[in-house]
C-alpha cells in the first residue's frame, strides 16, 4: 500500500499557524518561557539530528557552488548549537511585551480606555541560508506570543526541517501548540510567493538577508512588511572635530566588523580641516587594511587612493573598502547624505553645538549620532537584549527592533452602559 | 503666442513635495499654527473661488449619475466652509507631536539615547468625492510636519483644485513652502497608480473611502499603507446582560449614525437569555426603523424578520439593516466574530467578570469593549482632538489615529567619542 500520509498544503500550514496563534496569544509568560527552555535543551542535545542534516546541506552547497562565506553562515557545529541555546535562554530573561500598557485614560463620560500590547498573530520570515535565524526568529516570536511561518531558503532546507521539528516537539512537550512554528521550505520559491500573498492569514512579513531579497519582498508582498535594510552609513568630520576622536570613531566604525549593516561606508570631511584631519585619519584606516576610494580633493593628499565613483557612494561594500569625500561645509555634507544614504545610521564628529544640532535635526535616518561610532546601532548595544533586525522604514518600527516591535496594540474600553449622545 | 507655462509632471510634483517636506520637518509649532490659521481664513473667505468650482463638480456629478448620497458628500456651502475653518482651528489647539520624546536612556558607556517623534516626510492620500477630506488631511499633515500629495478623485476635481490653490497661497503667506500640499487629480487614474508606485518619494499612503478603494490601494501599493478599513461590528449580549443596558447600547450602536464604520452590523445573543433579551431589544430597534435579518432561533420569536444569510453576516450595511443571531454560548459568539469580523470594534454587554475578561482577551479587534456603545470608537471620543482615520491593520497604528500616528521616530545618540569594544 502506498504512503497514505497526505502532505499538508501551504494553505493548511498557514491556517494551522493561525489557529495556533490564538492559543499562543493567551499563553502566560511562564508557559512561553518553559517553551523557550525546552527549545534551548532540544538544540543543546539535538546535534545527532541536526548536524547530519546540516552536513547534507553543506555538501549540496559545495556541489552547487555556494560561496565560502555563505557556506560558513550555513554551517552548524556543537559550539554554534551551544551558542544558539544560550541565545534562546537570553530571551527567557527579557520582559514579556504582551499585555504591557502603552497608554490609557478615563474619559469624561467615565469610559476607561487602555491601549495594551498584543501579539501580531502570525509573523512570516523570509531569509537565506542562515539556520541560526530559524532558532532566533522562532524564539523571539514565541516570547512575543506570535506564531511564525519560516521560509529559510533551499540551501538550508534539511537543517531547517530538523530544527523546526525539534522546536515543534519542544513546544508540544510543554503544552504549547506545535503548529505555532512552521517551515514552508518544501514549497520552494512558489511557497515564498504564496506567503507574500497571504493577507489575512499572515499579519506581518520580515525579510532578512541580501538587499535583493529584501527588495523583492518589499515590492511583491501584499502582506505588510517590516523592511530591514542595507546601510550606506556616513561619518562626517566637521571642521571642529578633535583629531584623535575622529580617528578612533572612523576606524571603529569601519574596521571593527566591516561586513555588517552599521559599518561605515563613506567618510565626509570638511574642506577647511581636510589637511589637519585627513592624513592621520586615513593613515590609521590604511594601517587597518582599508582600501580608500577617494575624490579629487582627497587624492591631492593621498594620490595613490583609488578614484571614487558615484557607484561607490551608493554601495554598501560590506568590506574594507571606504569612500572618502571632501565637502565644502555642513550643507554639502547633508546634501551628499540626502542623495546617497539608505537612512540607516549617520554620525558627525564635531565640537560645534549648532552644527551638531543641525545634523541631528536634518539627517533623516533611523539613527543619527554625535561623536559616536556608527557600530552602536544595534539592539544589543541599545539594551534591547535581543534584536529582530534593524528597520530602515518609517512605518511601525525604525532602527533596532526589540520584542515590543513584534507586537501590535489593541484598545480596551470598559464601560457601565455608556452610549453616545 | 501659445501658453508657454509647462505643466508639471507627476514626478515633478512628488519631488517638489519631497523638497518641501524637508523645510516643513524643521518648521516650528508656531509657524505651522500660523499656516493653519491662514488656511482657516482662506476657507472662510474663499467662498467666491470655491463654490463655483463645487457647483461645476455637482453639475458634472448629476450628469454622470452620481448618487444623491455622494452628491451630498461632494456639496460645499457657506455653512460647511465655516465648519471646515473651525475644524482647522481645532487642530491649532492640539499638541504638536513632532519632537516628542518616546523613550530614552543613558547606556553603561555613557551614550545618551533618545527616541524622538519626527514627521514621516511625504504622506499620500487617496480618497473619493469628499472635498472636506482635502482640508482635513492637509491640516493634519501640516500640524504633524508632513508634506501631503492628494488624489481626491475626478468627481471633486474642480473643488479640490481650488482648495489646494487656497491652501498653497495660505502656506506661502506665512513663509511655509507652498509645495507642501499637492493635488494630482489632473493625472486621473494613472496618477493614483503612479502614487502607489512612488517608493522613496512617498513615505506612507492613506486610503480613505469605500472598501473597494481601500482594497485596491492595499493590494497595489508598493508604498507602505495604513489601512483604514470597513467595520463589520458585533455586539454580544451575554446571558447576564442587563436588559435596559442591552437595549440602550444596541440601539445607540446601530441607530445613532448607521452610515459610519463604528455602527453595529451584527447582534449576537446568548441562547439562555434570548427569550428575556430579544423581545425588548429587537422591538426597540424596530421602533427606530431597523430592519432585522435574523437566524432561525431569532425568527422563532420574530417570525416576520428577514431570514439572515452568510452574506449578511459578512456585510457592512451602513444602513438600518441589522443581522441577528442566537448563539449557544460565549465560545460560539467568539467563533462567529472570528469568522466575520473586520477587526474594527466589538462589544459585549455582560455582568459576568470572567466572560468579560475572556471577550476582551480573545477578540482580536482594534477596539474591544465591555458595556459600551460601539459608536465610541472615534478619535474625537477618545480625546485625540482630530482623527486621521481608524486603522484596522496591526502595523504602526491600530484603531483611531490621532496626530502622533502621522509621525515616525528617530533615534538620537549623543556621545563623547565612544567606540565599540
Amino acid at each position: 500500500m502506498a504512503d497514505t500520509v497526505t502532505a499538508l498544503s501551504l494553505d493548511d500550514k498557514l491556517r494551522a499557524a493561525r489557529t495556533a496563534s490564538l492559543a499562543l496569544a493567551q499563553a502566560s509568560t511562564a508557559q512561553k518561557n518553559a517553551g523557550l527552555e525546552a527549545i534551548a535543551q532540544a538544540v543543546e542535545t539535538g546535534a545527532e539530528r541536526i548536524l547530519p542534516a546540516n552536513e547534507l546541506d553543506l555538501a549540496n552547497g559545495r556541489e552547487n557552488g555556494l560561496s565560502t562565506g555563505l557556506q560558513d553562515r550555513l554551517r552548524l557545529d556543537e559550539a554554534r548549537l551551544a551558542g544558539l541555546a544560550a541565545a534562546t535562554r537570553d530571551i527567557i530573561a527579557l520582559p514579556d511585551p504582551v499585555g504591557g500598557v502603552v497608554r490609557g485614560s478615563t474619559l469624561p463620560n467615565g469610559l476607561q480606555l487602555t491601549q495594551v500590547r498584543v501579539p501580531f498573530g502570525v509573523v512570516g520570515a523570509i531569509y537565506e541560508a542562515r539556520p541560526n535565524v530559524t532558532i532566533d526568529i522562532a524564539a523571539l516570536a514565541l516570547k512575543s506570543g506570535n506564531a511564525v511561518v519560516l521560509r529559510g531558503g533551499s540551501a538550508a532546507e534539511n537543517t531547517n526541517r530538523e530544527l523546526v521539528a525539534l522546536i515543534q516537539d519542544a513546544l508540544a512537550s510543554v503544552g504549547l501548540p506545535a503548529d505555532a512554528v512552521q517551515t514552508i521550505d518544501e514549497f520552494g520559491r512558489e511557497g515564498a510567493t504564496q506567503l507574500m500573498q497571504a493577507r489575512g492569514l499572515v499579519d506581518v512579513l520580515i525579510p532578512r538577508g541580501s538587499a535583493q531579497l529584501i527588495d523583492t519582498v518589499v515590492r511583491e508582498s501584499k502582506v505588510p512588511v517590516i523592511e530591514t535594510g542595507a546601510g550606506v552609513v556616513h561619518l562626517y568630520l566637521d571642521a571642529s572635530a578633535d583629531v584623535e576622536m575622529a580617528t578612533e570613531i572612523a576606524v571603529n566604525s569601519k574596521v571593527q566588523r566591516p561586513s555588517v549593516c552599521n559599518a561605515l561606508e563613506t567618510l565626509l570631511v570638511d574642506a577647511s580641516s581636510a589637511e589637519r584631519l585627513l592624513p592621520p585619519v586615513l593613515s590609521a584606516l590604511r594601517e587597518n587594511g582599508v582600501t580608500l576610494h577617494a575624490d579629487e580633493r582627497t587624492r591631492a593628499l593621498f594620490p595613490d587612493a583609488v578614484p571614487v565613483t558615484d557607484e561607490d557612494y551608493a554601495t554598501e561594500h560590506m568590506s574594507l573598502d571606504l569612500s572618502v569625500k571632501v565637502v565644502d561645509d555642513l550643507d554639502e555634507a547633508l546634501e551628499h547624505i540626502r542623495s546617497y544614504s539608505t537612512h540607516h545610521t549617520e554620525s558627525i564628529v564635531t565640537n560645534d553645538m549648532a552644527r551638531a544640532n543641525r545634523f541631528l535635526a536634518e539627517v533623516d535616518s533611523a539613527v543619527v549620532m554625535v561623536n559616536a561610532s556608527t557600530r552602536f546601532t544595534d539592539g544589543g548595544e541599545f539594551g534591547f537584549g535581543a534584536e529582530v533586525g534593524i528597520s530602515t522604514q518609517k512605518l511601525h518600527a525604525r532602527g533596532p527592533m526589540g520584542l515590543p516591535e513584534l507586537t501590535s496594540t489593541k484598545w480596551i474600553v470598559r464601560g457601565e452602559g455608556q452610549v453616545r449622545g
